[in-house]
This record gives C-alpha cells, structure tokens and sequence, in this order.
C-alpha cells in the first residue's frame, strides 16, 4: 500500500495550501496514495490534513478508552507518541471489544523494491500490537498489481518482490495460526469470496467516481482503475470465507499511513449500499527520510533511508552522513538555543524506536537544551538501528520459500 | 454472450445509415453487443456490417479450403448456407490444422433467462460441429458477471441462472473429456492463470479505448467497464494452465454472433503487445424472432422465442399465431408471384433446422412459386421444432447438479 517513491502525478481535490506572512501563498502540502509533498522540514501539517480529509484526531480522551476497553496499561510507543494521530470510527472498534464480539485487523503493502526500509516498519509494528493485544485475525494484503500497473516492471518481478517481502513481514513474528499474509494477483485467482465480494463493489461504483477520487484520466490503463477496489475487498469480511466461516458482516479494523485513506473512504461510502459495516481506520503519520521530512524515501536512492538489509557500516554511514540535523550554525548559538528535536531526523527516529519513554525524554531535554549534540544522537540512534535490523535479518533467515 | 434482450442503450462509432431512393435517409441498422435494430423484414445489412466491422466474408473458395483441410465432405449446414458468413483468421486457422498443430475453440453465453431459446442454440450447434472435426478441446464461458452488471439482478440469482443454462449446454452432448464450461464469477476466483492474464491485458489498454469501443460513459459502473477484458481474456490459453499445460501461444478460433465482434477486435489489437496470438472468429447472423427480422427476441415476451422450455403445444400456438409470414396479401396474388423466403420466419427457421438440403431447397422452390402457403410451412417447422425441443428436454432431464 505504501509507495511514497512512484514518479507518477496524480492529484486529488485541491492541494493544501496556507497563506505565509506577505499574503502569498506558500509551498503546498500534498498527499495521495502515490505522492507525498510538503516543503517543511517538520514535514506535513497534519492538523491540516485531518480536516481536509475529514477524518478524526486521536485524542487523550480516546487513548484513555482505549487502554480501560483492551485493558492495557499503557498504549503502544506508536500511538501514545502521535505518529498514529487520526482514525476514522475507532470507537466503533472499542464498542465491539466491549460487547465482547470479534473484529479483524487489516493492513498491507506495496512490494515497492526488494528490500524494504524502517519506514515500511511502522504500521506493522503497530498491527502486531494491536493483535496481541486484542487477540483477533489479522490480514495482510502484498499489492502487487498495483506495482504492475504502475511500474515497468513484469509479473515475475512483481511476483519476486512480493515474496521478498512477505518474508520481511513473516520475520515480524505475527500470530502464525491468526495471520493470512496474501498477494493479489495470486488470491484473487484462488477465492471466489473475493471475486463475488469484487463484483458487489464494481457494481454500485462508477468511473466518475473513481476518477474523482484517485485523479485517474482516460489515459490510464484499465488496472489502475481496477486496483482501488482490489484495495477496498479485504475490508470486507465476505472476501475471506476461509477464516471467517461465510461471515459478511466482522468488523474490520485498517492501520495504514493516512496517504492510503482515499481507498476508505470509497469503501466506506459504499458499504452501506451492501449491508456490509464500514471499515474503522487508525492513520499513520509518514516516515521521514534521513534527508528530512521534506523529502522522500526512495528505493531507486539508497542514501534516502535504512533498509533492513543494510550492514551496520552502513548504518553508521548513512546516518552519521545524511541524517538532517537539527543543530544549530554554531556551536555557540546551539549551546544558548538548542538543538530543533521538530527536524532533527536522528531524534525523530528514535520517536519511532527508542521504546522507553523516559530515555526518550531525557534526549529530548539535553537536545533541546543545546547540552547534547546531533551527532551524540546519532551515536545512540545507530546501536538501536543496529540491533533492529540485525535482528530482523536474523529472523529473515530462517524464513523458507513454503510459507 | 448474447444479450439482444437488454434494454441498455449504448453506441459503437456511426450507426449504419443507407439513402433511400428518394434521398433521405431510410432508418438505421445498429449492431453492438447489447443492442441489434434493423427496419429491414429481411434483418440487418450483413455486407455492409463486414465494411463497417473490417472482418472479412466467408466465400466458397474459403469454404472449399475449410473442407480440404477439414477433410470433410461437405460443410455444416449453418456453415454453407451463410448463418455463419464473416471471419477473422479463419485461414490462419486452417494453417495451423494443414501443419497438424493443434489449436481450441472458444465460445460463451451470457445468462439472460432461466430458460435458454432457440436462437442461442445456434453458435452451440456449430461449434459442437466443428469441435467433432477437428477434436480439439472448447472453452465454454457463462457471462454471470455481464447479467450482474447490466440488469437488476442478484449474484444468486445470476448464478442460478447459469447454473440453469449450463445445464442446457450439457445437454448438447460437447465432448465430455474436452469441453471445460465456467462461469466467470467461480473461474475467476479459482484460477491464477486467468488473473495473470487478465493483468496482463488490464495494464496495456486504456479507458479511453474501452469507452470509445463499447460506448461506456462516466456514469457507468466499474463493473461494466471490467467486463469486456473478462471475455478477453479466454482467447488466451494462458488463461487454462490446467488444460494447455501452460503453453501460452495455442490458437483459439471463436464461433459467435456478429454483435460480439466488438470484444475480440479489442482483444485482437492488445494480442501483439503480450507476444501472444491473435484468436481467429468465425461470425453468424442473428437469428430471427417469430415476429421477423426486425424485431427483438426477449425472454420478457415469451412469444417472441421457442424456449428450450416449451412444450409441443406452446411451439405450435406460437408458431401459428406469432411467425411473421411471407404470403401475399391474396391467395390469387400469392399464387401468381410466390411467397416471400427471405421474409417468411417459418422458412427462415427451417434453414436453421431442416439439415436436409434438398428437403429444403423443395420447400424454397415451392413456397416461392406461390404452390405453398406459410401454414404449410408452419406445420413442417412445427413438427421439427417439437423434436429439436422434446429431445433436449429429455437430455436435460438427465443431467444433475454435480457438474
């Protein structure tokens, strides 16, 4: 699902745009599912986003419910630290929970190269707590179509990425007996639930529409417009007659990054048309590139972000050398204002990895202070890197073709 | 596949339009998969449809060849007395047969009634012909998804529908061990061969070439627009792994009426680009209603068609009440300039099923000399039609669920 690194331009609605101080416009916020931009270093203004999309902030509130509905302590890093910041009827997942009925988990990926980086991370490390904790199935969809649609690439390239990265998702440890790991072009020819499920959809959605909605023209080949609804069916109980025993109607739950809620949205419109539930959302923030929140990770530029393939040395290379760095111009006026933990990558990173709340703030502190240095950061950002990736390599090997 | 029942309005490019001698313009025929008009009792303009369609007709050099090859002595009926009467590639066909390769039939149904009519009996009858001279296997395709889309029905009542006319088809006694009869919304969900190669044609063709060809607007479902790659897709053996054993270049000759040319000239065009080869067609004629050529048979006017259905009694009032005659206005006229063949629906019909030649030509001879009245005819028609109907009621009754 995610493939911030696709050339292609496309363009939904109007762009964010914000008056700057001379009453001139500024640089424009974009997000769809194949284009992130945004000219700030403190990345997107997602405050922004939530209203023109017209979803919903999580806010203490409803992470307080949820903690009291999953009886949890504490949530995870990932969403008591903002990164997963809007949803659409969560609380309708956490009324489920509290009558005791069964919702399922929904989430996927866009085979974007062979190797995937940290950023492709983020939504399942959340899933997978989200699944432990509330002990439900959980679906992950490979869009390999969508990368043959849009990619000059072949079937068996496609095919080849797909499974590589499969075996990443493998090596996340989900729950073996309640996690159905799929790729479109293969299951879409092995169940008819989906293809029925397909049709109902197909049926009550027009062109228009989907043109509207994703900015397709008419020189867009027929499979980009056929992906939104391979995309929109696993929200939807019925695609699965294997696992929810001819059920039409469990509740589906979507952890993705919010660039993906144009999908939703056009699955939640026409839901009600089939007597099918709407899917809930939970939207992640994106992950920035180790160039800043300004720029994008990409495949085709290795220096853009860390793979979970690359080597310690490379690691320590990539970061000490390209991690944006929120020090100031000298040392002197670093000291009396501090470093900027809103772009300083290395820090923003650790958002995202450092699990204890309070080493984190305590960087935070010496950061902002101008006691501590990027590059001291950097240090301890590069052991943590370290120690996931390895870790996941370690885990990787031992994964075989018969999955 | 056949569908002249729909109520749905569509165009292909320009409508035939001939002067009349006075000038202006004489009412249009109009051919497309969804809607046949003609003003002419004697039915629709076939040359003129071969200039606009670019196919070419059938002659007797090519009929000559076809029995050379075939090593038949002489054609099927439909075949030499020009129901089926335009090609595309048919030699290409019979090169392939000179050189002893192998290559398979294709045709299809789309389910519009429980009960199936006589007219769709007839791409069947010459396909089960042509199956039996060349032993080659046949694909048999059951358009549920098309119904879906195109009318107010449900996918179960689609399927039943289908179920019903598969039912018909078995009872046609094809080839058991050669013959692989789906309908599309099972196949589909079981078969990666058919959603490979269903990508494959998905990525190489536009919707504005979808919308040009079928005359699809904006507000048009997803669905109809996914529909014509769906018949595309099994003039490609590709899409029967299980049955070609993978090979993706095997020849596919498609028998079918005139109106679902549309289908495979855009399945022709994308052929090329997939290195795969172009299906060759053979072409009939619509079968006339019992009203003349110039009206529509309908399963919502039970006394526009002899349904497979019916019994001796329903045959014989309807042929007798409905069948549009091609007597004189007077006995005295019509004894001096002779019946009208070419209009006359009782004898339109026998050259569909009198397989006698002679027996035929006595008839033709006879009626068109004005010795013979349409009554006449009607009762010889009748007579056959209740054996064609009764036999495959009786096949049928055998036939059960477990298909």
């Amino acid at each position: 699902m995610e493939s911030k690194t696709d050339a292609l331009d496309t363009s939904i609605g109007k762009p964010l745009v914000a008056a700057d101080q001379n009453g001139q416009n500024a640089v424009e916020d974009f997000v769809d599912p194949w284009n992130v931009h945004t000219s700030s270093m403190k990345g997107v203004d997602y405050d922004k986003l939530i209203n023109k999309f017209g979803c919903s902030a999580i806010d203490d509130s409803l992470i307080e419910r949820f903690k009291r509905v999953a009886k949890v302590e504490e949530v995870h890093p990932l969403l008591r630290r903002g990164v997963f910041f809007s949803h659409r009827d969560l609380h309708v997942i956490l009324d489920c929970v509290e009558k005791g009925q069964k919702f399922y988990l929904y989430t996927g990926r866009g085979p974007s190269s062979d190797a995937m980086h940290l950023g492709h991370l983020i939504p399942f490390l959340f899933t997978k707590w989200l699944q432990e904790v509330f002990d439900v199935p959980l679906i992950i969809q490979i869009t390999d179509d969508e990368k043959y649609y849009w990619k000059s690439l072949s079937l068996e390239k496609v095919k080849e990425m797909a499974v590589e990265n499969i075996k990443d998702i493998i090596a996340m440890d989900f729950h073996p007996d309640k996690t159905f790991i799929f790729r479109n072009l293969e299951y879409m020819g092995q169940s008819v639930g989906f293809q029925e499920t397909l049709a109902r959809i197909q049926k009550l959605v027009t062109v228009s529409k989907i043109r509207g909605q994703f900015g397709f023209s008419d020189s867009d080949c027929m499979g980009k417009y056929s992906f939104p609804f391979n995309q929109a069916v696993p929200s939807f109980s019925s695609a699965f007659p294997q696992i929810f025993k001819g059920k039409t109607n469990v509740p589906c739950l979507i952890p993705c990054g919010i660039d993906q809620d144009p999908y939703f949205r056009m699955t939640r419109d026409v839901a009600p048309r089939l007597k099918f539930l709407k899917p809930a959302l939970v939207h992640s923030k994106f992950f920035p590139a180790l160039q800043g929140a300004n720029s994008k990770m990409s495949a085709s530029d290795p220096n853009s972000a860390i793979f979970l393939t690359d080597t310690h040395e490379e690691i320590k290379e990539k970061i000490n050398k390209y991690a944006y760095s929120g020090d100031r111009d000298t040392v002197k006026e670093h000291q009396e204002k501090g470093g900027d933990c809103s772009v300083d990558i290395a820090f923003q990173y650790l958002t995202y990895f450092e699990e204890n709340d309070e080493e984190l703030e305590k960087i935070r502190q010496n950061y902002s202070s101008g006691e501590m240095f990027s590059g001291q950061i950097k240090e301890i950002l590069i052991k943590k890197l370290t120690r996931v990736v390895l870790d996941h390599q370690t885990k990787k090997k031992s994964i075989t073709e018969d999955i």
